[in-house]
Order: structure tokens, then sequence, then C-alpha cells
């Protein structure tokens, strides 16, 4: 039965989330830390509506439903092959009712699923702006790293909308282009108003911000504590640790 | 000789710089933590035309004179008692040479020093906006503490103006505050740069930033690694005995 469900050059991993599992490509793009930290950060309240903009494999919803069984979750992912890859993943784990697959370009997101319909939107996009670096030729992949299927601009623009006031945004950037990630997300008139910087050791500068936003709030930026991934001997550190068996 | 210098109500501190004294009130504004840091931070090169805004007793160009000994300083403090304060330090260590103080307006600086004329500029602004608490009774408090001389803005413009394109803005600032000082930044035309989030101890969250902005640069801001004051026991780190001791 389960078999059935696993198609060519597809793998079935454990999530560690009490035997939660997830579809991935043997070879092509796997999530990575940043959506595990992501899961942990957005952290949805019981009842809320999530939507994860660019879902991928559905690793977010995923990850994030073990801990809000209450809250539901819609996941737009653009490619067919994606999409279908996630929905599979949520059948496999019987989460339909709580988790929707739905293939469509994040843009129109909030024609499809109503303006002001979400407490949380959640969005792992990609981090390297078009023209940065050759896209790879595996398209999701390209998807997932370069802004081929839209801009930073155009993902909040979409989250803004699809965000009720005093709704949340959270997202996962590379610190570098935090600067960029604040201006983008107040133009949408989502004031920043949580952060945590992720570094690899703690005499590193860091590698990740993770950044929520609200809808329409008033400024005031709070600062968290640093995250830091790994010890000297390159371990995880006991929140490492805390964060991936969340 | 010295001692004659010294008026009622002050004191004759070490800066544990090779001799380096600062004359300061025995009850007043005193210098901190963040004027070290913002002293060891901005870091003048050789021949560097550095100007300070708002110097108060001097401590800034009298701690980067130590290691900057080819750099020249021009402080500039409005309160003429903190400007005499600060032309006495200077005069006791011997650096007339080296820091000019003047007794101005600092939106006036760049009328009375130039446009252009600086490769560096220095501000230890005071931290809270006006209307936020109400400002000390003591005016060389308030002014170091509360915006009462002038706006943040009026600070940075004030900065653009002195600095040749190219010449850096090193500021330290409450790590609450960033995004109001990279937004003033960029209004002048000041790419923010280089930034560094000052934390207590390593599980607390930053509670000032080390900001660099470069007059007309492009835009690319990049992370230093945290700096972690206190360990577990509180005391200084390595980093800090050794920014205390440069």
């Amino acid at each position: 039965m389960i078999e059935n469900m696993i198609r060519d050059g597809e793998r079935l991993d454990d999530l560690q989330r009490g035997g939660l599992r997830i579809l991935q490509k043997t070879s092509g793009f796997r999530f990575g830390t940043d959506a595990v930290l992501l899961a942990h950060f957005a952290a949805p309240r019981p009842k809320d509506r999530v939507v994860d903009l660019g879902a991928g494999t559905g690793v977010l919803p995923l990850l994030m439903s073990a801990r809000s069984t209450n809250a539901n979750f819609t996941a737009i992912e653009l490619l067919p092959e994606m999409a279908d890859m996630a929905a599979r993943s949520v059948a496999l784990n019987q989460l339909e009712a709580q988790i929707t697959v739905l293939e469509a370009d994040l843009r129109d997101a909030p024609s499809l699923l109503g303006y002001g319909c979400a407490d949380l939107v959640v969005c792992n996009p990609p981090y390297s702006p078009l023209g940065a670096a050759l896209p790879n030729n595996d398209p999701a992949r390209a998807l997932a790293r370069h802004e081929v299927g839209c801009t930073l601009a155009q993902v909040i623009e979409s989250a803004g909308k699809l965000l009720r006031n005093g709704g949340r945004l959270a997202m996962v950037f590379p610190a570098q282009r935090l600067l960029e990630l604040l201006d983008a997300q107040r133009v949408a008139r989502i004031e920043p108003k949580r952060v945590r910087l992720v570094h690899q050791r703690v005499q590193d500068p860091p590698k990740l911000a993770l950044l929520e936003g609200v809808k329409l709030a008033r400024p005031a930026l709070h600062w968290l504590p640093p995250l830091i991934l790994c010890d000297e001997s390159g371990a995880y550190t006991e929140e490492t640790q805390g964060i991936y068996s969340d």
C-alpha cells in the first residue's frame, strides 16, 4: 500500500516526529536545516489557518503539524511534480484533514484562498536573486534556490494579501540579505517584529535570519538571543537538538 | 600643574591605555562600555581625518588616538562645560596636535569644517527619542541620552555632509532601534556595510548594534560574529578584555 505511493527516484524519509514521514527525491532538492528552524520559529497557534507559499515537498506543514495539531495548513506549490509528491506525503501520514496541497502559482494564492484568510503565512523563499548565479538545471532545485518563479517582493505581496490584520508572516532568509527582507516586508505593510539570527558556531557571523512580521502592526523590532547551531566540536548544541526533536 | 586643570566636581580617570587619562564628572554622565566598543569598532586608518559628533568628554577621540597615532580628530560638542572638559583632557594628555575640540552644534559641523572633509565620522548618539521618557535634569546626561539637541536623522545628515564619498560612519545604537538607524543612514545615502551585534552573554538578545556605513557605497551588508561581553560567570570574555586593553 505505502510502497505504491513511492515513485521511481523517490525515497521515504523519517521526520523524527512520532513517525511522520516525507517523500523526497533521492537526487534533487531535499529540505535542510533552514526548514526545520523555520517550522520551529513560526510556531502556529491553536486553530491558526496557515499558508505555506512555495511549499516544495511540504516539509514545513508536515513538521508544524506534529506540534500544532489544531492548526490547519494549505501548502501552495507551483511545480506539479512537487505538489503531487507533497500530496502523497500528506496522504501517507493520513493528514489530509489538516493539510491541503494546492498546485498553484503563489501569486494567485490570495484570489484562490481569499484576502485576509490567513493567521500565519510561512515561506522559505529562494535565497538567490535571479542573475546572481546560473539557476540549476533541475527545475525543483532552481525554483527553490533562485527567484525564477517570482521575486521576493512578489512573495511578500502575496503574503500581505493573504494575512488578516495582525496576522504573522514567518520567513527564513540569508542574514546577508536581511535588509532587503525587512524592506520588502515593510513595503507590504508587514512590520518586522521578531528576529533571530542563526550562527553555525558562536564565533561565526550569522548565516540565516528568522524573521516574523505582523501585518499593520506598529514598528518595534524584538531581537531574540542568537541561535548557535553547533558547539566547538561541531556537534549540535542542546538547543539545536531540542529544535530537531520538537 | 595637572591639579590646576581639574575643576570642582571632576575627577581624573585612567583610560588604561598607556597612561591616557580623562576628566569626568564625579556625579554626572560618564562614558560606558558602548564608547569603548565603538572606539574599537571604528578603527581609524592611518592619516584619517576623524570627526566625532557629540563628543561629550572626548572619550572616543582619546581612546582612538591611542592606537591611531597618525589619525587626526575633531571633537564637536554642544555644551560649553563638556567641550571645556574635553579640551582640558586633551591638554592633560598633550594631544592638542592630534585632537581638536570644537564647541559647536553638530548640525553646523559641515559648514564649520567643510563638506566632504572627513574620512571617518564617529557618533555615540542619544539612545532615546524625545518623548520616550523624561529627559534627565542634568543637561549633559539629558543630551547624551535623549534626542534633546537634535534627532537621529539630523546627526546622520550632518555625518553625510562631512564625509567624503567612500568615507565611513561608525555608530553604536540600541539593537532594538537598529531598523531606524539603517533607514536613517540610507536616507543620507550612507550605505550600511558592516554590522556587529553586542550581547551581554551568549544566551541574551543583542543589546547594542555597532554599525558602519559607507557614503555612496553599493548595498551589501556584512555581518560580523556576535560580540559576547561576558561569560557564564559574568566575567569579561577574552575578546572583551582585548578590546578594553586595545
